[in-house]
């Protein structure tokens, strides 16, 4: 019998480094299954269909939400952007781990029909830091920069939604604590059964 | 201020291999303080006083008794064994994080005092190695073996009154599994806190 695998969530507000944290993640760990999204949003150059994103038209997008073929979803200027339920649960069946990089309220979301995943929620070190790198994504006016550190304080808010808190000080220490928190959490009692009328040989108890 | 340090418990039935695990996390990790029990027992040829125990005579025992100084204790064959209390609060209070080896009844006992600690039983990898370590132990009789056979069986019982389940089966990656558990213990929600009218530069979210 195939042993599930977990259902990681690495999220947290924009400009926190949650997408570098996976990178890196994804380099060390093949073993991870890492979901792709589904967007109608056009390819930029150098994007890959199913590396990066499953580029859909809008219909196909929309005849996939008439299905309910998606974990979450939203729409944000005027593009839709969902994570396919799919390869996720097909991943986890087979006993591979699954990681989702998600936005605060895509993983809110998420969190509702599967509350038993795991969800890392991934803060700067600091203000100053939070601001810098925000400042770093482009050419955006002071006005700009000023809401997004708004929505960014306001989706802080939202740490004790989740289960664990990984401050992105140094990328690799950070994902230094993401592994030693999947391993920990293959640990956890719960995922964890007493094998009844098993040979002397075999284990007392076993993952369920 | 000082961030306190954690409660480790590790427990499990007698020939699970729990001592052999602390035994190496303590050559890996000098900075954990490991707590000596105390006991009325004479010293063993080579056991030395604050370092396997403290020895002590019955009357200062229960002195410490009458004083409320243990965490927990108990009477095995006419001796008194405890974990005194001051050493460990102490030490956690210092910002160390402390491990507590003990058996099954003791850690059930702890566990009501001390319901924030992490809990972990050791189980072995098979009943038939939980056999051959039992009678590795001595010359013991059939019967005396199975006795504690039985008695481990009853304990294991108790797995789901813990938080981790550690499986002996690799010393070496019994201790990796511990050391995730006690890193991933320090990256939970509820161990952190905002920083409210924080400078800058400083953190957002600390430990608390």
């Amino acid at each position: 019998m195939t042993v599930p695998g977990l259902l990681i969530v690495i999220s947290g507000p924009s400009g926190t480094g949650k997408g570098t944290i996976c990178k890196s993640l994804f380099q060390r760990r093949p073993d991870i299954f890492f979901s792709i999204s589904a967007t109608t949003r056009p390819p930029r150059a150098g994007e890959i269909e199913g590396v990066n994103y499953y580029f859909k038209d809008k219909k196909s997008f929309e005849e996939m939400l008439d299905r309910n073929e998606f974990l979450e979803w939203a729409m944000v200027y005027d593009n839709y952007y969902g994570t396919p339920k799919t390869p996720v649960i097909e991943a986890m069946a087979s006993g591979k781990d699954v990681v989702l990089e998600i936005d605060v309220q895509g993983a809110l979301k998420v969190r509702e029909k599967a509350p038993e995943g795991i969800y890392l929620f991934v803060v700067p070190p600091s203000l100053r830091q939070l601001r810098a790198r925000i400042e770093r994504r482009g050419t955006d006016s002071m006005e700009v920069i000023n809401k997004r550190m708004g929505k960014a304080l306001v989706e802080l808010a939202n740490l004790y939604a989740y289960n664990y808190v990984i401050v992105n000080d140094i990328v690799e220490e950070a994902v230094d604590r993401v592994e030693s928190i999947l391993k920990a959490e293959k640990c956890t009692v719960q995922r964890y059964r007493f094998v009844v009328d098993g040979e002397p040989d075999e284990p007392l108890v076993v993952p369920k």
